[in-house]
C-alpha cells in the first residue's frame, strides 16, 4: 500500500528554487521505494510576488498551505526588499502561524568534511531552538523615526506554556539520545526575567527526566564552546534568537551552512511542519549553479522523518555521508551534486 | 612633573583579586617611568559584601567611585548569589550609571599563541559594544511566576541618541586604523525596528567619514566570518547584547578569555572608564593561583591608554606580546605570569 503525502513547495529567492528541486528529486526517488508518493503543489510566494502585488503570504495561501502533509521551502530574502519584509512577513509568517515551536538543528561534523577548526573531536549535537516565541514575536515598535529623539523597542515574550513544551520536547531528545545530555543556553545573568523562567522551567520538567544530565551555560560561553569543545554538547535547548545565533555558528564549525539542514516543527501536528536548509538566499551566487543542494536535500531526509519514514530518511542521510567523505577539492555544480547524491540513494535502492 | 591618577579598584569575586594584583603591580611599575603615579581606593563589592550586608552597590559607594579618575575591576558573580544579583545590581549598575557607552573590546592574535581555529589568518579588529541601551536596560518584568500562565518580557531599548554616539566613536576608531572599515552587526531583518534605527544611523553617519569602508552582518553571519575568515574584521560596532556573544567568540578564536581586555569607556569623560578583563569570576579555580592574569594587565593598558599615556600602555601591551611567544607549555601560575610580565615592564624601562 502506497502512503500519499502533499507537499507544499515554497522554493522562495536567490538560490532557494534551485537547491528545493535537487531535494524534490531526492525525496522523489526515495518515496518510490518505500511505499510512498508525494503530491507537490509550489507556492510562488517571496520577493517577485512583493514586487508584484505587495503580497508576501495573503491569508488565502496559508490556509491552502496549511491543509498540506508538510512544507518544503528553499530560502527567502533578496536584496531589492527592504531588509524583513520578506522575513517576517513570509518565513516567520509561516513559523508562527503554524506553530512551528520546536526550531530543529542537528549538527554534525560528517567526516572529510573541512572544519575551520584544528581538533574539531566528535561533533554530533542537536539544537532545539524555540521558534514561536522571544524576541522574534515582532513585538517592539519605533517613534520619532528619523528624528534625534528616535526610541526604538523589541520585546522578548515568553511564556510558560511557551517555554515548558519546547523543553519537553528537548528532554524527550536528549533521552532517546545515547549519550541523554541536554545544555540550556540562555543569558539568565541579565535577561534575568526571561531566563529565570527558562531556569526554573528546565530544573521542573528535569524531575520527569531523571536520566537526562542538565547544564547550563550563558550563550556567550556557549559561543566559546562551541569553538574549543563542540564535542560537550548533546542536545541544547535555547531561545529563538540565541538559537538562530548558535546554529549559524554550529553550521560553520561542521562545514558551513551549505551542510546544514532544519525543521520547523509542530509536535502537536496541529499543522503542517516545515522543513528548509539553514542557509539564507544567497542571491550573489543565485542563477549560477554554484550553491550546494546538500542543506536542502538534508532537510528532506528531517521531513521524511517527521512524516513516519525513518528509513527513508537515513537512506538519504547516509547517501549524503558517502558523497560528503568523497567529496574532493575540484567544484562540482548544484546539479552534479543532486545527482551525485540521488544516484547514491538509488543505489542504496538496489542493494538495500 | 607627575601626574597623578586616582583609581578604584574593584576587585570582586572569584578570580578577580588575584588578577587584579597583578594588574595594579603592573601598572604602578610602568607608571613610575612615565612621570605617573596611581593612587587607589579599594571597594569590597561583590558576593561576600552582599552576603553580609544585602548590598550591591550602595548610592554613596558609587558616588564615591565617581570621584576617582579610572575604574579597575576584576571580576563579578559567584554561584552562592542568585544569577543576575550581582551582575545587574554591581557591574551593569557602574556601567549605567557612569555612562560607558562605548564597550571596547580588542582582538588580536598574538604570535605563539594557541587559537582553536586551523587557519586563523591574522587577526586584529576591535569590537565596539554599545554599554547602556539594548537589551541589556533592565527593562522587563514577570507576571504569574511560577505559575503555567507565567509571562516574562525583556525590552530592549533603542535610542537615536544612544546609537548614534556609539556609532560615531566607532567611526572615528575604524578611520583612526589603518584599514579604515567598519562592520555593523545586527538582526535588522528580524529586529526591524531595532535593527533599522542602527542601520540608518550608519549610514547616516558614514557621510561623515566618507573614507571608511561600511558593510553589514546579521549576527548569525557573523559568527560563520569569525570562525571562517575573522581577518576580515577591522572595527565591528553592535548593540550591547550581539557584542557580549561575539567578544567571547572573538576572545576563544585569539587564545581565550584569559587573553581578553576591556574597557567601558566613558569618551565624554562624564564619569570615569572603568577597565576589566572580559571574562568572569571563574569561582571553580578561585585561590588556587592557576588564573591568567593577562587580561587584567591588558586591561590596564587600556586604562593607561584612557588616561592619555599611551607610551605606558605601548609598554605593557609589548611586554604581555614577548611573554606570550616565549610562553611554553608548563603551567605558570598567576603571579609567576604576573611577574613575567613585570619584568619585561621593567627590562622595557632600562631599554626604552
Ligand atoms: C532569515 C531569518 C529570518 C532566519 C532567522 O533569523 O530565523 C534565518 O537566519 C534562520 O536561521 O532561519
Ligand atoms: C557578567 C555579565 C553581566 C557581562 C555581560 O554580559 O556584559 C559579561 O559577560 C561581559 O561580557 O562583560
Amino acid at each position: 500500500m502506497t502512503r500519499s503525502f502533499s507537499l507544499a513547495v515554497v522554493p522562495g529567492d536567490g538560490i532557494g528554487p534551485e537547491v528545493t528541486a535537487q531535494a524534490l528529486q531526492v525525496l522523489n526517488l526515495v518515496a518510490a521505494d518505500h511505499d510512498a508518493a508525494f503530491s507537490s503543489t509550489e507556492y510562488d510566494l517571496g520577493a517577485k510576488r512583493w514586487h508584484a502585488t505587495g503580497e508576501t503570504l495573503p491569508d488565502s495561501v496559508l490556509e491552502e498551505i496549511r491543509g498540506h502533509d508538510a512544507i518544503l521551502l528553499g530560502a527567502v530574502g533578496d536584496p531589492s526588499v527592504p531588509s524583513g519584509v520578506l522575513e517576517r512577513g513570509l518565513l516567520l509568517k509561516l513559523r508562527f502561524a503554524l506553530d512551528h515551536y520546536v526550531n530543529l538543528r542537528p549538527s554534525k561534523l560528517f567526516p572529510g568534511v573541512p572544519t575551520p577548526l584544528a581538533n574539531p573531536g566528535a561533533i554530533d549535537f542537536v539544537v532545539v531552538r524555540e521558534g514561536t516565541e522571544g524576541p522574534y514575536v515582532g513585538n517592539g515598535g519605533a517613534i520619532r523615526v528619523g528624528t534625534p529623539h528616535e526610541l526604538a523597542t523589541e520585546v522578548s515574550i515568553n511564556t510558560a506554556y511557551g517555554v515548558e513544551r519546547v523543553v519537553r520536547d528537548a528532554f524527550a531528545r536528549a533521552q532517546a539520545r545515547p549519550r541523554k545530555k541536554l545544555t540550556l543556553v540562555h543569558k539568565n545573568n541579565v535577561l534575568v526575567h526571561a531566563g529565570h523562567l527558562w531556569t526554573r522551567t528546565v530544573d521542573a520538567v528535569a524531575t520527569e527526566f531523571p536520566d537526562v544530565a542538565v547544564d547550563y551555560l550563558h550563550v556567550d560561553a556557549a559561543t566559546i564552546f562551541l569553538v574549543t569543545d563542540p564535542a560537550r554538547f548533546d542536545v541544547i535547548v535555547t531561545d529563538n534568537l540565541f538559537g538562530d545565533i548558535l546554529t549559524d555558528l554550529a553550521a560553520a564549525i561542521t562545514g558551513g551552512i551549505g551542510l546544514a539542514a532544519s525543521g520547523n516543527v509542530n509536535p502537536d501536528r496541529t499543522a503542517p511542519s516545515m522543513f528548509e536548509p539553514v542557509h539564507g538566499s544567497a542571491p550573489d551566487i543565485a542563477g549560477q549553479h554554484k550553491a550546494d543542494p546538500t542543506a536542502a536535500i538534508l532537510s528532506g531526509a528531517l521531513l521524511l522523518e517527521h512524516l513516519g519514514l525513518p528509513e527513508a530518511a537515513a537512506r538519504i542521510s547516509s547517501a549524503v555521508e558517502a558523497d560528503i567523505a568523497e567529496r574532493g577539492a575540484a567544484p562540482r555544480s548544484t546539479e552534479e551534486v543532486g545527482g551525485a547524491i540521488a544516484s547514491r540513494v538509488a543505489e542504496g535502492v538496489a542493494v538495500g
